[in-house]
């Protein structure tokens, strides 16, 4: 079947020169990753992170042509897009850096030594690669979290070629993100197979039944990750898949905040649920703002930069569906209209952003759900004695976010962050969810239902999930790797219980 | 229903005081293992550090009650579980040094920052207690892996209160260890559901379907995993389950190495694949072993040990039968019986060790299988360039082995190691799989079937599996965890990318 592309601003289907790949198509794709597995274990660390170096380098060469293929594939607009490759590019960069240093190795030695159980081995553990693994590509990142992303980022330096499920909101971006990558494979001297896209739903179902495949990674929706799960249930052996889901982001606005700050809170929340038409998974989609004359001042200010507001483009027709239907059962929920501009609808799939509100006690489960697009809740709420019970009726998140002032009760602060915490992957204060910085300490993930798993998917931990342990006993000298062998010190490791950094790292 | 205990050693089944634990039972118990987490988390590491080793020092104080409660269940033998019992104390004292260290919370810290992608704001990482954990007691270990074992040390050295479904061989040694740890837990002003058994195969069901129970870990078989699994599937938020299933260990002894040291290797085989009447999932259950003089010798002597065996005691009923039928099933497909001792079965699970041999081509998935039990499959080979091929065709393990002698080929040592590589978790040089070093170092798991997941149940990093990272993004002083403020140096941390050792521990 043949692929199509649609211009979301003006919802025009176009067929591309892409055919769906078939299941013989992924099979032998499959086979292709795991021959190409040896290559890229071989190149070690350091040529790993050439290899990602020369990936970054190759997107940013392409800059002009990946963007305007995707602006016209998710009409997200070129500055947004623009900054995405940047993104995409830092992250190649980021796992160079992770491998040249080498504590993602998480490399240890045990000397041979009497223990209370008897004279104990020589033991050394570090991680190895899981082989191939399947990426699915989000919608809402035709770069960062696609083909090119921080999925195939990651599995690329842990050693594990990368076949990538093409998203159906951008198969020609998919297909050039391929090819950029590709291209720098071949100049380094690498074989096909490292990394590959395929084509349409049922290849994706297909790809995580292929016996060379050694773990999945998806950004999607719950029912996606289901689907996924249903076809890995049909091999014998499991693999594990890393989902990243849905999630609201609850936002608290403190009393003190809301009085002290209520412009520019109000400008920062908008900022924050109406970036990328909404559709990012950190999207706040919950805000509890106090009642008074500061909440109101704020919500005043939300509601008036809301109605000024022009129209959004959304990805696609089912996301602009959904989103639809997603707001109108909200208000049946019971939450009020606080602001919709009027907008031209005209062609494409273009939405106005949205404003609702409800008052504390009448949110209800069906209210503190995520609708994906440019919408938000107004909570308000009276008492922030109220406020604990609340948020742990919202669905545990991606993230938290806590504002508060000076003249806020710093227990009530604490109480809340100790509800976040139980609930959510990262907790933001006096800030928004919304762009995620890509970097070492960075988290990204949390409870059912914002992900599956005890893992990130943004920065450099993420590598974590393409990697396995694997011990060596009473090993001789010339069968250790390197980064194994006594007399190594490039990298951290922990020698006898006891850290050691790695001495070319230091000053 | 009233709980059972059963004398391995003749046989008779005996009524105890426990009763099976009900439906509510065991939501009674998730709820206080879930208001018992705060208790936990708020000691602190070193807090918890006092109470890991009050637990070694509590299973010591009762020693003599506990090795012969277990040795009147399991017919282990007073020996092996005085070992066992040092190792569970030895197990939950490293898990103290592991918080007294600290690194195990991958604690780092990104100061804010300009980037390529705009202002970075400061972002803090550290892990955090995933919450109350399922164990599932081993048959094999009434110690080490059981209520007292590696998995309950890990989940409260995490900060997770611990429910441990008893294993129905031996319940009266599981309530003595849960009596054991409940009293250190209280020695040390700790509330009930720290710790907690329960007892029954649907109370372990129950257990995984309770939503406070975030995790679960299984030392068991394929089955038992999948009824786990089908249970946790029920719950409307999954929870990871680690397990730790069947593995054959194959191990390789090269022609130099049989030529040079037959008498030594097959005492060291005889050993491993008879101790603990080969009840140990790191048992060798393949020894490929060379034609020739040096195989014939070695196998020569190993048929005289096994002939000169007496019977062994296994652990239940069950084991006994599926050991029979299992030894049955490998001689009905090929495996010639090299030598069994006539025993005087007598009452009770009394079996005769087995050594069974096939000739290479002989070597089928079926007699690759794993037979729990004091059995050994010698699989004689012409050929070292036969071996790869061979290898691959055994089903992924815990462990994979090789000896070797000056004479053998290095090349052949090599590449034998990287098929074994692939298919384990743990690579033994001229050694034995059986008796894992419990260190910092040490990795048990490897791909499916041996393990499912990606982690240890031994050693150090085994505390990971309980653990989920958390950020705090911009986050005030005062709000920050210890180990993530910038004036706390007493734990190695990744500051701005770079290792910092902790300094408190430097020399």
């Amino acid at each position: 079947m043949i692929v199509t592309t649609t211009d979301p601003r003006d919802g025009r289907q176009h067929p591309t020169d892409l055919v769906e790949t078939d299941e013989s198509g992924v099979a032998a794709i499959a086979g292709q990753a795991s021959r190409a597995a040896q290559w890229l274990f071989d190149r070690g660390r350091t040529g790993r992170a050439e290899l990602l170096e020369a990936v970054a380098a190759a997107l940013e060469s392409r800059r002009a042509d990946l963007v305007a293929t995707a602006e016209a594939e998710t009409g997200l607009g070129r500055a947004r897009l623009d900054s995405e490759l940047t993104r995409a590019a830092v992250q190649f960069r980021m796992f160079a850096a992770v491998l040249r240093d080498g504590g993602y190795l998480e490399a240890a030695i045990d000397h041979a030594a009497d223990t209370p159980l008897g004279p104990g081995p020589d033991v050394r553990r570090m991680l190895v690669p899981l082989g191939p693994v399947a990426v699915f590509g989000a919608s809402n990142f035709p770069f960062a979290f696609s083909v090119a992303g921080g999925d195939t980022a990651s599995a690329l330096a842990a050693g594990c070629p990368t076949v990538v499920k093409a998203h159906p909101s951008h198969p020609l971006t998919s297909r050039a993100s391929a090819d950029a990558i590709a291209s720098a494979v071949r100049d380094q001297g690498g074989p096909e197979g490292v990394i590959a896209a395929v084509y349409g739903e049922q290849a994706g179902r297909s790809l995580v039944r292929q016996s060379p495949i050694r773990a999945a990674a998806l950004t999607g929706s719950v029912g996606a990750a289901r689907a996924i799960q249903a076809a890995i249930d049909e091999r014998a052996d499991p693999i594990p898949l890393y989902a990243e889901l849905g999630s609201v982001n609850p936002i608290v606005v403190l009393p003190d905040a809301a009085a002290s700050r209520s412009d520019q809170i109000a400008e920062g929340l908008f900022a924050s649920f109406t970036a990328s038409g909404g559709q990012l998974c950190t999207k706040p989609g919950l805000a509890f703002l106090p009642t008074g004359p500061g909440g109101d001042r704020l919500v005043d200010t939300l509601r008036a930069q809301v109605a000024d507001a022009g129209g959004m483009v959304l990805l696609n027709e089912r996301i602009r569906d959904a989103y639809e239907s997603g707001a109108a059962a909200l208000e049946k929920a019971g939450a009020r209209l606080a602001a919709r501009p009027r907008i031209d609808a005209g062609a494409g799939f273009t939405v106005a952003p949205t404003l609702l509100e409800v008052d504390l006690p009448g949110l209800t489960a069906e209210i503190a759900d995520e609708c994906f697009g440019p919408l938000m809740v107004v909570v308000r709420y009276r008492d922030v004695a109220d406020l604990d019970a609340a948020l742990a009726a919202v669905p545990p998140s991606l993230t938290g976010s806590v504002h508060s002032g000076p003249g806020d009760d710093i227990e009530a602060v604490r109480g809340l962050v100790d509800v976040l915490t139980a609930r959510s992957g990262r907790i933001v204060f006096d800030g928004y969810p919304t762009g995620v910085r890509v970097s070492w300490a960075q988290h990204h993930g949390g409870p059912w239902p914002s992900t599956n798993a005890v893992h990130t998917s943004v920065g450099a931990t993420s590598i974590r999930r393409f990697l396995r342990p694997l011990a060596w006993q009473n090993a001789p000298d010339w069968i250790l790797p390197d980064e194994l062998r006594d007399e190594y010190t490039a990298i951290p490791r922990r020698i006898d219980g006891r850290w050691v950094p790695g001495i070319d790292r230091q000053p």
